[in-house]
């Protein structure tokens, strides 16, 4: 299929990023989040891969379980440059 | 289906509302939102009333064409009670 015109994926890959960053920093295993979510571990895997297109229920979920909102794991790292 | 828990849909029900909020802004029927996107204009209906479980990738879509990012798209309305 031809690819949309505004279809950059940026945000998926993004959020995919924090939630493994938050995740570890929580000391939480992949299972264990899974388990949290009430999600498989296997998805958890796939989301934090990228691959998954998630909807917004399941991200409003596992940012629910990682005591974040939306809206930060959407937001870009900037902490990694700062001090 | 049991309701899972942090299943609260809020961030549904707040891209929703800013999504009709910025269309607006924008002056753009759905029907001319659903072009640019390169979405169906009964999606994009019923995405603004809430009725859609919106993947990311789509979100990210809507947020080009209405030139918001997807993070503002998310950000609850407090525009309303501003001068």
């Amino acid at each position: 299929m031809a690819q949309r015109e505004g279809t950059r994926k940026s945000a998926r890959f993004t959020f995919a990023a924090n939630m493994k960053r938050f995740r570890k920093a929580l000391g939480l295993s992949q299972e264990r989040l899974a388990d949290v979510c009430g999600l498989h571990r296997t998805y958890i895997g796939s989301v934090e891969r990228g691959e998954r297109n998630i909807s917004i229920d399941n991200m409003e979920v596992i940012a629910v379980a990682l005591k974040e909102s939306v809206i930060r794991l959407l937001e870009p790292d900037e902490g990694s440059s700062k001090g």
